[in-house]
């Protein structure tokens, strides 16, 4: 049948027209709720998948905050005045990861609801919108405190011979564990960070 | 005039139907036509400041990194067997951070044609997506360089008692003034993929 047609206005009494006018009105309803579910059905997957990479991110960043937290290396030896420690807080840019990666899981700990209705209502636009630019920022915040530490990290590990800043790793060897495991978390959860914006650019575009 | 309507085959020759057909035709078309033409005409709006976005966004990174490249400072005094010289490649974060702001200045250049392929078709979906996606992970790219390179500055500038890593900038001063200025110009950038990312998706999104 053509989609584009019109109707003869004869003078006559019109009931076929008319009832084959609302069958094809009924087809088109169909059709056009098809494909509304199916998009909704793909759409209702990323969603969900969404929802699930959250909750793993949640993990991982919650267990990057916890090791960097507790990180936390005292020498076997000591002279009368000192006692040879290392922890997080001895360093600004450890302070700083601690910080910002807890700010993150506590982001993704208050974006599960957003995430939820995006599963409801999978054809809904504002809560994608919202989702995807928080993530954005979430992300900036999280490689930021992945690079900074990484860069501390590196140092701890290898020193710089031009500046005499000496690697500390050969003494606090646990430490410098302790600290690169947060740092290669962190470095997870920005993936899928990235992954989560990819899945709501993908939820937002026009079918 | 109904819009869900059909032709009834009455077996004359049904020139007025074919002519009333087309004139809905030509509405419909008429119709879609300036619906596209209005979600059109904001969204090549949105095209045209991504498009400056990105300029902006290549002069500021080139800014950056040729900052950070040409950071050198030789002291007035030297020994016998030394000269006191800093570099930005005597810092590994910092040779991250040129090659890294490099990398992204040129994806920025090579971004540019799908920028105009956006203002030219703003409601093609395809490029749209392709922006969205390598602009977050070029954010990423960016935002680690930035991040790694603060790290060092700050250390550079406070140094760390609690690991015996001094402060150089006392000495290097202009040196640590440039490092600084690129890792500043290269933050701003930062804010200028956000709002790349934030265009993209809001011109993805359905009306």
């Amino acid at each position: 049948m053509a989609k584009e047609s019109t109707t003869i206005d004869v003078g006559e009494p019109s009931t076929v027209t008319k009832s084959a006018s609302h069958v094809v009105v009924d087809e088109k309803k169909k059709k056009g709720f098809v494909a509304a579910a199916a998009g909704g059905g793909y759409k209702r997957g990323l969603a969900i998948f969404d929802f699930l990479l959250r909750l793993a991110a949640i993990g991982i960043t919650i267990g990057a905050s916890s090791v960097m937290f507790t990180a936390e290396e005292t020498l076997p030896f000591f002279t009368q005045f000192l006692q040879f420690q290392a922890g997080y807080d001895d360093f600004p840019t450890f302070q700083f990861f601690v910080i910002s990666i807890a700010i993150v899981a506590s982001y993704l700990v208050l974006s599960l609801p957003f995430s939820i209705v995006t599963i409801v209502r999978p054809l809904a636009v504002a809560p994608r919108l919202i989702l995807l630019i928080s993530d954005t920022v979430i992300l900036t915040l999280t490689t930021a405190a992945a690079g900074a530490a990484a860069a501390i990290v590196y140092l701890a590990h290898n020193g710089n011979s031009n500046t005499n800043w000496l690697p500390i790793c050969q003494q606090f060897g646990d430490f410098c564990q302790a600290t690169s495991t947060a740092v290669v978390a962190a470095s997870i959860s920005v993936v899928f960070f990235i992954l989560l914006i990819v899945i709501s650019a993908i939820a937002l575009k026009r079918n």
